[in-house]
């Protein structure tokens, strides 16, 4: 696979609690060069940042992030605000307690309120896989579909573990097929990126692998010029 | 300085993902039994904790947690949505990104946009003290007094440090005497919470303390009996 189609499934991301809006506005200007998916930025840059883009490059932000645990109001406000914001895709934090207390109807109908919020809008549901046992990953699977959601994502990259390839591939196993897969935390080298994509993952969540491909693109510049 | 006069600043605090009811409801159960200044919880336990303890304590949360980097506006309707959920005390995090951008009117009119929806409840502001220069920090204290917070707070516990002595010296250095002093993240004894004290913390927020303090009554029950 080249490197710009690996590119082509990134949200390039910078969600750090320091970003200032320069650092934001250099995001958004490699995800322009390099052709990603979108930019992944937190809530307080949204507006700005989709005012720069004005349509070029899809704004994506997260919601109830990075714990989960506000409350299911409060993620609907902060979907409707982020969309007001210009925000294109929405990645939301599920309530990791309700799901470890086994509330899969509540954890769902929370979701499905964001996902009515969100309305054409893509909607992706971070569950912390890091935190999770195989019977809650597997669950979720199905709840975030019935929910309605685009993407079953991961992690957040805040907490203990990011994205693994064996998490990569229960979740493409238990998913149905029209439910993608956001893999997200700790994505640090083009060769894993091409695995997770391998393994059913259909965007990635990452702040690393711009800075990879320029140092390979600078390395051999044909590269871009002639795919792979 | 006795153990229950310790706990009496302590905000006994649970805010990891994984909590379930039961945990919380443990939570309440302990604070209530040591006599802690309140119980400090995510927003989705809110209302169920407040009808649980009733009036008996104060039930605090966090809003805008743990990044900070919500809108003004998400950060106002969390701070809403907990005060009607029954919050007495709100910690809220101040957007680091604009600190670090010199953005210090931002940060002031958010922090008292909070404050006015507040109303007469104690509002902390968190400044994620591991995250920040020196010359930030002391900055901080100035803008925190200016928007009218009751408390100035070291740290989230979520980041990569907690409360340290020396922040605590120099937030007390550089804060107005009415501007009173949280200091939180990784308090693991009972003899570093009575020196945080002693520098000028009024508040502890702590996950662990209750436990060393029933071990150590486990010990010598008296000591709760004769406060000493």
């Amino acid at each position: 696979m080249d490197i710009r189609e690996i590119l082509s499934h990134c949200d390039h991301t910078l969600l750090k609690q320091t970003a200032v809006w320069e650092d934001v506005r250099r995001l958004c200007d490699e995800g322009l060069a390099f052709g990603t998916a979108s930019v992944c930025i937190s809530p307080c840059y949204v507006a700005r940042a989709a005012e720069y883009l004005n349509g070029r490059l899809p704004v994506c932000t997260v919601i109830g992030f990075p714990n989960g645990s506000s409350t299911a109001a409060v993620k609907c406000f902060e979907a409707a605000e982020a969309i007001g914001d210009g925000a294109d895709e929405l990645d939301m934090v599920a309530n990791i307690g309700w799901i470890k207390a086994g509330m899969f109807r509540e954890v769902r109908d929370e979701i499905g309120e964001v996902r009515r919020i969100c309305g054409s809008r893509i909607l992706k549901v971070i569950i912390e896989t890091c935190l999770l046992t195989e019977e809650e990953k597997t669950e979720m699977c199905r709840v975030v579909s019935d929910a309605g959601a685009d993407y079953i994502k991961t992690s957040t990259g805040f907490s203990a573990g990011g994205a693994t390839f064996g998490d990569v591939r229960l979740l493409r196993e238990h998913c149905p097929p029209q439910l993608r897969i956001k893999a997200a935390g700790g994505i640090s080298t083009l060769e894993d990126a091409e695995t997770f994509l391998s393994l059913g993952a259909d965007r990635l969540g990452t702040s690393r692998l711009i800075k990879l491909a320029k140092e390979q693109l600078r390395a051999n510049p044909q590269d871009l010029l002639q795919g792979g």
